[in-house]
């Protein structure tokens, strides 16, 4: 099902933006922004064609149809083990809108929050345009390694109004354990810290890593959590913008309701993208998998060519369809590496640019894998020839 | 083609929310929130199907797809006379964002806003939320009747960045002329205000209106002005959420797009929303015609109904599909004639509240007539009873 001959490059060429098919001269292959090559599931297309052909479009409710927040409450009970009330869900317009939000919500001027360095940039960007302060948390680059629980625990001030997890952690594919969920999550509790638990990359994990949403430890730490997916990455759905907050209380809910501009009608989530999202969180399941088969051949595929190229060398990612490589013995910077690929072999990466993913991403280029066997053998015999001549 | 055998009326109990048909019992007849209970063109429904069937949801262009700039810049320069750069469009997820946004952009802390008395509540809220002070500028309730120049450029101060002007203006349904809109734009020139022109409602414009967008009158004018609209009251697509900021120069676009969080997904339009209303613009035009020629009549019905009621007076509105009679012949309050209806007519038609449309609106109620001519018949067969009771 994810082969090469699935793939449609002229649709990709017309409709894939933000760095991709569409936005790169036509001899390019990106591996940039983290969206799939391979059609989405046939069942979504087919959902939302006949949901169109009613040719009713009408408002909808501003939290969102009670058929997608009962799609995703009954996902979380089901494969995450979290029990969810419908009620407390908020479909919202993109996982990125649903940070923001709750920064908006629990982030008053000067409060703290904490952000994992390196992490993607939409945490640090959130924080502060809520004038909020990004407090930067070293994490090891290794997904193996632990992170320093001592060093989180002495960031924290009487300012410090959250904490920002991204799990799987956009770039370095690290999936917390539960063993490592319980230390962070009890710290918080400790400390009376909202976590915003950012699960977007949640389906997509290479065995044997398995699965754990912080909210899932204890009610203590569930308490404490706002939730927030979207589809994009499993789905293929960007375009659509669907993602849900998941709020553990009436109260907490109310609170995102408030501040998320969805009651005036300023924001929302558009009802063929409800669709479409519920339609893949009822119906999609064996596609997903197949795609996260696909994705583990493709993994082991990235890691093995760049560790086999001088100057690369790649840790094994445990979830996300990233690889980020730090490239710091070619004696050539991120940005140097990213230009030189881009011009030499025509494959697009994004650099480990500070204002991407913190600085700690500095030496690293991330590759998204996305994509057929052939385009990335394709891309890394481009690679090698360019790095050699 | 807007006959009552065309409604479904099962779906609408579906989907319609927003104080419409999903939201109210079964048995209640909603003219509240303004959005059609007619299915939507053939052609969006078609267009959606086609596109969704492609399964490609790919990152859409952070600023919109091509196709739906270039829809909007077109059908300005052919129906409202004004040359748009289809780089300087901006597709937003709803007027709504777009209103928001447009005040995010140009109003810093305490500077104020013109907003008209009565106006749909965005406006003030849009204002507020953005730590803005709106400044009231009372109106005439009869759109026939000429504001009061001398009273609006008494109202600005050197505090003052925008007029807010939305035309045709919700609820009274003034459609401003083109001496009106001359005289009004010339004052925000002289006072180097932004114009912020809502023009949601221009396609709703009933003969010998005829609908001016305010940008089309001079260059000076045209240059303070930033446009927003959207696809919900023209062809019902308010579940799909799309609309659009049109700005005059590539400096204001820049940083409204800059504030609009766009760039960063926070925000955007959804891919099909954007099929849906460059369908609409580009192959939709007759079946607006006809369904306008339909609200011409239910108008006209409407007003002459509500006329006969003792205690209601109602003046003809030149454009939206609305009526707002005034019922303090009645010797109750808007909320308590609200009441009455709802549970003695079965029939909800929202209350002039000051929350929802300012102040001046006490005393009156407002009513959709966007549906058939039996579904008014039986609301003014109901209300009339309830009222004699």
């Amino acid at each position: 099902m994810f082969t090469n001959s699935e793939i449609q490059f002229e649709l990709l060429k017309k409709r894939a933006f933000n760095l991709r098919w569409a936005a790169v001269d036509k001899d390019v292959i990106p591996l940039t922004a983290a969206d799939p090559d391979f059609p989405c599931a046939p069942e979504i297309g087919e959902a939302i064609a006949k949901y169109a052909k009613d040719r009713y479009f009408s408002y909808a409710p501003a939290a969102g149809y009670a058929f997608f927040k009962e799609a995703v409450a009954n996902f979380h009970l089901i494969k995450r083990n979290i029990s969810v009330n419908p009620d407390w869900v908020l479909a919202v317009d993109s996982a990125a809108f649903g940070i923001y939000t709750i920064c908006k919500t629990f982030l008053n001027k000067n409060d703290e929050a904490i952000v994992f360095n390196p992490v993607d940039f939409l945490f640090k960007y959130a924080v502060e345009a809520n004038q909020g302060i990004a407090i930067s948390f070293p994490v090891p680059l290794n997904p193996e390694q632990e992170i320093d629980y001592q060093l989180l625990e002495s960031l924290i001030t009487p300012k410090t109004k959250m904490l920002c997890l991204c799990n799987p952690l956009n770039p370095t594919g690290k999936v917390f354990t539960a063993n490592e969920l319980a230390i962070i999550g009890n710290i918080a509790v400790k400390y009376n810290l909202i976590i915003l638990s950012d699960e977007i990359w949640s389906d997509i994990i290479f065995k044997p890593n398995v699965y754990t949403s912080i909210a899932s430890i204890n009610n203590d730490i569930k308490n404490q959590t706002i939730i927030v997916t979207g589809y994009s990455k499993s789905y293929g759905l960007a375009g659509l913008r669907v993602g849900a907050i998941i709020a553990p209380s009436e109260h907490l809910f109310n609170q995102i309701f408030e501040k998320s501009g969805h009651e005036a009608t300023i924001n929302g989530c558009n009802v063929l993208a409800q669709v479409a999202a519920s339609t893949a969180l009822n119906e999609c399941g064996e596609w997903l998998n197949q795609f996260v088969n696909h994705l583990t051949e493709m993994k082991n595929f990235c890691v093995s060519e760049l560790n086999n190229i001088v100057g690369f060398s790649c840790y094994v990612p445990q979830g996300c369809y990233l690889v980020f490589p730090n490239i710091n013995n070619t004696r050539k910077t991120a940005q140097e590496i990213q230009t030189l690929l881009l011009e030499k072999a025509k494959v697009a990466v994004v650099p480990g640019l500070g204002q991407w993913f913190g600085s700690r991403a500095d030496g690293h280029i991330r590759i998204s894998f996305a994509t057929s066997k052939e385009i990335l053998q394709e891309s890394f015999t481009r690679i090698n020839k360019a790095l050699k001549a």
